[in-house]
């Protein structure tokens, strides 16, 4: 545990703040509602600008928190995504003129029709509200979230981790000042000015009515308490346990490319594959292939008999074994019989986020595309493409894998509501 | 308060029996999920024709819940909104046969893109799980309700009130026989089987993850209870409290007919207006006219001094009659100093469910509809068309405030999620 950062004062009641916090965020939203797409693109614009020209007070702050992090022995992996350098705030500032770019979906008309009584009905997108953001090390979510939420019209709460406070604070500080130069409420985008866990625990109340959202960013423990605590809906998924399942006929240079990709690329995302099915019929054809190109590929590979059959250096797969995220070059394979053992094997042990399947048997992925039941289903195209950037979307805030309101890639267009427009001549309802 | 009802034997502990209903609802829900839209149509036909055939049980079952309401001196409107006859029994079975006609929701394409690398993207609907549904004197919502959850491919828990209980006992009997004869699962449409108020407290904390959203239908107390009790969503309304503001210029006799039928065409509806402001500007034109006509009608005024002094038969308003929810042939009127006033007391007073502007002036008609941060909002149009029905939506489950997932009339697409589908030629990430 990092120490406890606090700009507070010992009198300052954490409930009292935290509240006072929620209200001046329903204030800045109520503000945000009705601002022109020009006027939120300059301060995104500002902001791009303001951490530019701070870079220096970005990576003084940030030296401080890395070398706390240093000082309590934390791992080598946690420190890097901690350190920033002038690479990665350059890479924070681009991704906010990113968001820029994006079309403004505030306003935009979702649908539209006519009735028969000459009256005219338009569903429009409207700001969400208010967004709570409740993350860990990477202090790059600051910048990230902030301008997200900024687009769609949210006024946003961060609540970083101790570890990243200070880092957070100097990014949220060129955000404000890029709020400020657009005449927009510096409010808009706050942070919670201490890291006692406390104000974790009154966020996940709502603050009174004033957080109607909240989105973790981080581990396993941070989304289940989140999860389990909340009174106010969260978009989050808590495991990304991907499945990748060959189904023959499948081409095999494809089957191997796609599944070396869908675990390989980055083991440590929540795209990544962590269990592969293969079809009984290609046992004798596809499975020695696929599984030699993972070994070779640096992937320790946990089969069932069949699987250990195929090749001597596959290590026994334990039954839980599937249904596991690894997030390491480590994947559970299994022999299946066909298609409605695949479907359920992933009922089974599936988190609902990305599954794929590998056929040219088109009716085959038909099935799987109506029958698996997770946010994001993919036919000859590797599970890593589970991405709002990779969908099209600009940046995202997370992956939900929730069925309410945002399901897959949240994005700007999933951090919106919407309501009706009526246009009418003097109708009355008989 | 009525007697509690118990189809359960002493033993029966009601968590466990709630957590039994849960779970069969999900395990209905997953047959459901891939059900075609024929056999589900089928099912419908089999209900309305189940509830024809068996409208003398139906009726008998009603006549005990008369009687024991009356025998308890229930108040003459809830006795009607209790009491069944041939005619509403058709007009459930009828209604249950136009839900059958609306398009099927489950599987509909609502967006579709093509990325740069070749993939093809599909968002699709799919249905959002297991809805539980409580309601109070309405028997109707019993079909009304089973049947939407079924068309969109959900599983639904109907929790009657204890004075509707044998009624809608009756009612989901002729549900369950029409999935039956259609070869769906009866646990698609199950009825709580006590009315005692701890089984609401079950379905409130969400049956250990096996209700994904609840639905209240009943007056204000029921609706309160579920929304500050409830552990899962909540799609409803509170109050209604719909605003009319008449804004110069206005045609007179459009303002007079719009301001009368969304006051009084029917005045206990939630889209029912309650408050009038009239611009300043129109004060010495529409305001005597307006008022005289809405008096002349029935209804009482209660206005502000200048109303007071457009006719000597408005009674003063009180400051708490702005933003009361009257539900009743009576209506706050007051004047005020343009659209930004208009706009002001609105967000002061309203409920965020409906409200109207009266204007020949499209700009600030433009103005309002951008501003106020309402469900539904009308132009030139009565109140009284916030209704699914009215909307071309078919029929609707309720009408929402809230921001999440749905907003305003919650019909068959609301009720539905989605998943994606992304069709690749093999497609890797780089």
């Amino acid at each position: 545990m990092a120490a406890e950062v606090h700009e507070l004062t010992r009198d300052d009641d954490i409930a009292t703040v935290m509240a006072g916090l929620g209200r001046r965020a329903r204030a800045a939203a109520h503000g945000l509602a009705t601002a022109p797409a020009e006027q939120k693109n300059a301060a995104l614009a500002a902001m791009a600008a303001a951490l530019r020209a701070r870079t220096a007070e970005i990576l003084e702050a940030n030296a401080g928190d890395v070398q706390a992090a240093q000082a309590k022995g934390t791992a080598a992996a946690f420190l890097d995504r901690l350190r920033l350098d002038p690479a990665r705030i350059e890479a924070m500032a681009k991704g906010i003129e990113d968001i820029a770019a994006l079309a403004d979906p505030v306003g935009a008309v979702i649908a539209e029709w006519d009735r028969p009584n000459g009256l005219h009905i338009e569903r429009v997108r409207t700001p969400l509200g208010v967004i709570g953001v409740i993350f860990e090390s990477r202090p790059n979510v600051t910048a990230d979230a902030g301008a997200l939420c900024l687009k769609a019209g949210n006024a946003v709460i961060l609540r970083p981790g101790s570890e990243s406070f200070h880092s957070a604070r100097a990014i949220q500080a060129c955000l404000a000042e890029g709020l400020g130069a657009a005449g927009l409420p510096a409010d808009a985008i706050q942070i919670v000015p201490t890291t006692d866990r406390a104000a974790v625990g009154e966020m996940l109340k709502g603050l009174d009515g004033n957080v109607d959202v909240i989105v973790p960013r981080g581990g396993r423990s941070l989304v289940s308490r989140v999860q389990t605590e909340a009174r106010v809906p969260v978009f989050a998924h808590l495991e990304g346990i991907c499945h990748v399942y060959v189904h023959a006929p499948a081409d095999l240079e494809m089957a191997i490319a796609v599944v070396i990709n869908a675990k390989m690329r980055r083991t440590g995302i929540c795209g990544a594959a962590e269990t592969l099915l293969i079809d009984r019929a290609l046992a004798g054809t596809h499975l020695k292939p696929i599984v030699a190109a993972l070994i070779d590929a640096g992937c320790q590979v946990r089969g069932d008999e069949t699987v250990q059959a195929a090749d001597a250096r596959v290590v026994p797969a334990k039954p839980e074994d599937f249904g596991k995220e690894f997030l390491d070059a480590i994947i559970a394979v299994r022999v299946v019989d066909g298609l409605d053992a695949a479907i359920a094997h992933i009922a089974a042990h599936s988190s609902g986020h990305t599954e794929a399947i590998i056929t040219d048997d088109q009716a085959a992925a038909d099935a799987f595309f109506a029958r698996v039941d997770s946010a994001i289903l993919l036919h000859n195209a590797s599970t890593q493409f589970a991405d709002g950037g990779e969908f099209g979307m600009g940046a995202e805030i997370g992956i939900a894998t929730g069925r309410m309101h945002a399901r897959g890639p949240v994005g700007v267009e999933q951090l919106t509501s919407f309501k009706y427009r009526v246009r009418g001549t003097g109708q009355t309802r008989p």
